[in-house]
């Protein structure tokens, strides 16, 4: 008796309330996709403005005479970004199955494919997101790599040839070597353990700059900079509007490593938060102290130099890194992007906005500090071999890449405008008009 | 004795597990609900941020000594348009039972009704949205029409009457026109079936551009551009002002389409990102080839206003387009507000902004275009008579109110500036105070 | 038998579900936790973009000559600023227990706690948020009362001792006054009833509005403004970065005011995000109207000191005032706000972004307000009393403490920059560089 009603117990009660409770833990879980996909989504439109960011930074530091050149070449970067990684990028990036160091992918969607896979597609059995949620976060990425050469090279490269070069660095450069760490590639499986960058101090910002060091090696000062009676600083035409791009970056920034997480996980998202904005005020702060000893006076394009270079360095770690330490590395970062400024001044390349310092450098270190013990908070599962060799992999590569092609452009359009145009203003003299009318 | 456990059991057990499981699916309902009201609000937020861009859009693309008269219009805009729709626009927009046509609305709000129909506002039993999180998101979206005619009257018209007609166009032809579609109107009971616009490509953009026409038609151009010896451009007095207007207009246009779709559904929340941003830089793209094409030059206003075409055009449907196709859409947007500036200076028509190209020829393109075969991605439930009809009637509304109201005041107060204030600008002659000084 | 077969049934079916009940609870709770805490960190990111508004809003106001100053001192203010707070000021703001007026905290963060209270100071033990998002949210809010004072002071304070008075203003005077608030001190046991201050309309902004006004006493007023002939204007260099700025302001509000309902709350989050923004348009409509009025023309800077005097007012309140209220609450603000700039001038103190009427007398009224019949919508919990008390104890304090500090500085450092470098302007003065170049 106790038997039978045990088993209709089980039956009714129990049995029913077992699969009232998956439907239960199901329903939950939708709940919590949609959260997630949300944050995803929101964090795509804040590493979206960062492109506005990039806009009025480059253009503020730039000469009055060069600016919609300047802006001309982030519209047409933005528009060509999202599109090429649409119709390649995406599922070059994200390979799936690979050799782990090449595979060139055909274009975004499951519009071919049948129908499961593409409920699939916008479920969370796809993802903590859906795939249209994944693919415009990292198409908004996507474009920076290219966005980064084109403040290093503004004012004096000649536009046609830079639009090329931009899509190829976008729609091939930049995601074949992002599927090196974040498609599955061979980065993930160093016998030293797996490189680690949570949201791209090496595999975004130190692609980009070393793609520009490669670009601007090959296309020379601009003229007038680097004279025989020693450097002869060419100034931003709008301090305000390089601030307007720095603060934008800045928030920006909080999707870029904030939506990195990849989930709305309270904890994560909020440690995030934390560990990028210290990084960046670190950052500002070192760059002002450092800059105000060095120059003898307090610089403000140097102050919102020392913003973007503790963000880039913080990049690598923003959810390992332990708060304290996260304030110490921006602040190293802001010393050095001031240090590594001057140095390319020194050697004479001439980067008018800082974004190898900025991209590059701060890159390099935000990714090696992770594996520093007095830097990354005391944590052993980060390999500094490991480290070491995604930077110098992607900064080669990312040099190579961009040497190459810059080299290919210089000996087939000329990539260079000439002296008298760039005398005159790119604006004028490419585009027919003037950023400014009285 | 089976049937009496089974009776205690299904007491104890089963009644109180379905008493349970109610409460758990209202629960869980309840938590979707604030992650739904939460993305409206954001939303809101967004769209807010347009009347920034439009703002910087505008101004930028101005003259330098007619900008704050283009800004302060933009602030009464804001404010007025919010004022308006709180005290007459919601209700007059969304009137609940009515004769499909025309009913004037009652401030927004529930404080004279009874305590349960407050209390239902702001719970999910009104909507996936609290009652104010409707209002407030809808009031961001009502000032934009009369913004976009502010853009095309600039440089000229009279201060004053322009508040006037602003304050009758977005209290109350605004909202009537949108009560015919989205207020359960007329226009969702065609016999050729319901017109079909998810953000407002016709009802809000078209509406604007078309009143922006019969309002310069009225006004006339500005004094030199149209001479005997030909067009003579006016040149934007800061494209990077114009710049930062653009994009920050498409940073917003993620929450104007993204929470049109009124709750955080994750697939069509997240489809809508992608479609948004593709059919802006599918414009992007369309407009900077076919001017350079036709103008020979790469035109950074162009490109912008090109971003802009796209998004416009991607606003009638990018919830139910494919993504290729939204990518198409958006770069014959592009090309068609190139063409369209092209032919409204052929006809003396003057726009200084292009808001009749942008808004009023891509609102109905884009809304045209979802009844297309090629350009909707193959779906048969869009009628495109009911499409034609929409964008007519809206058109035609929109002309005609703007007309009549453009008509009384150019015979009362008069609508345009004298020559004398035109040509020393409006900032000094009607504010006193000139946008820049040294 | 019966009793035997309820017990199972009960251990079985009635115990399992309570504590699956439980489970499913907790779960919920769970999910809850993510979107709360999502929304405090969107929320700081949106606080973070006023520190771009405010120094948009303040470089735009100030002379051309003058910019970079203004701008390094915003990008200093918001690095010390989070920097000050995470070091002591946090745990100053709310320090537990304490005697209600006064103690200065550690730096936050439970890194050299036990591992039990690191875990829940991340989980939703601590707050409907987690304890990093609850700092990074409070920490965008503490520079704000340093940017007040950077305004009102711009143009003439000497750099360094600026920057030093910042930091312990910051630091020490605004977390001291915040705690007797929002961490639990005295303002919170008045026998009058607590006093109510929702997001800071006294203990930010009229904090930083009497802590400017002590300063800018003691400073004194720019050269060449308050003649023996009368008042000349000092016109502002660039009325569209100052638009910039205030609309950013409004734009970063929503999460000023929205964040701090500390929960996702659809009916508290969707009321204050409407008061909000309908105190911010009364306000502007209000300063348009009365300035036209007493000015005789429409004047912009008015207009955007009123969206910002109308945001400020509503600020205490938006939580619990009724819709309708808010419009008048904010056009009170937007008519008191013109009428103190002119005051100001008046009695000859030199205010040059009219920093002490926004958010100092602004604040007080917001403040005072919420006890008056007609405008809190007629609640009766807000004691009078209390609210003058609070704004009293408040203001008084940052007076004093400003005064204080800014005497000290007076007589040692100096506060004031030669007359020489005033006229040059502190651009080249101070930072060897100009704002904008030819």
């Amino acid at each position: 008796m106790t038997k039978t009603t045990l088993t209709i117990a089980a039956l009714l009660g129990f049995a029913g309330f077992a699969s009232a409770e998956t439907a239960t833990t199901d329903a939950l879980a939708d709940v919590k996709f949609i959260i997630d996909n949300l944050w995803i989504l929101i964090s795509a439109a804040l590493v979206f403005i960062m492109h506005l960011g990039f806009s009025a930074l480059e253009s503020g530091l730039c000469q009055k005479k060069n600016v919609v050149n300047v802006l001309f070449k982030n519209v047409f970067i933005i528009c060509m970004g999202v599109l090429t990684y649409y119709f390649t990028g995406f599922n070059t990036h994200y390979p799936g199955d690979f050799n782990g160091f090449f595979s060139i992918g055909s274009p975004a969607g499951y519009d071919t494919a049948d129908a499961a896979v593409v409920a699939a597609s916008e479920t969370k059995e796809y993802a903590d997101y859906t795939y249209w949620a994944d693919f415009i976060f990292q198409a908004m990425f996507a474009a920076t790599a290219a966005t980064i050469v084109s403040g290093a090279v503004a004012e004096r490269v000649k536009l046609l040839p830079f639009m090329i070069y931009a899509t190829i660095l976008v729609g091939i450069g930049y995601p074949v070597a992002g599927s090196w760490h974040w498609g599955g590639g061979w980065l993930g499986s160093l016998s030293s353990g797996a490189f680690y960058d949570f949201a791209g101090s090496t595999v975004v910002h130190a692609f980009g700059g070393f793609a520009a060091l490669a670009a601007i090696i090959l296309l020379g000062a601009r003229k007038g900079k680097y004279t025989e009676a020693g450097l002869k600083p060419i100034l931003p035409h709008s301090l305000p509007l390089a601030a307007i791009g720095a603060f934008l970056l800045f928030f920006g920034w909080f999707g870029f490593n904030g939506g990195s997480v990849l989930s709305a996980d309270p904890a994560a998202v909020s440690l995030v938060f934390t560990t990028t904005t210290l990084g960046a005020v670190g950052g500002g702060i070192g760059a002002i102290v450092i800059s105000w000893i060095l120059l003898r006076k307090p610089d403000l394009s140097m102050g919102l130099n020392g913003l973007l270079a503790g963000l880039v360095s913080i990049t690598a770690g923003p959810d390992v890194i332990t708060v304290p330490c996260s304030i110490i590395v921006g602040l190293i970062g802001g010393i050095l992007v001031v240090v590594s400024v001057l140095f390319f001044d020194k050697i004479k390349i001439d980067d008018p906005v800082g974004a190898v310092s900025v991209h590059g450098v701060c890159g390099i270190w935000g990714t090696i500090a992770l594996a520093l013990p007095f830097f990354n908070g005391g944590r052993d599962d980060v390999s500094l071999v490991s480290q070491i060799i995604g930077v110098a992999a992607v900064g080669a590569f990312a040099f190579v890449f961009s040497f190459i092609l810059t080299l290919i452009g210089k000996f087939t359009f000329g990539i260079r405008v000439s002296a008298e145009e760039e005398a005159e203003g790119l604006d004028v003299a490419e585009h027919g008009s003037p950023a400014y009318t009285d």
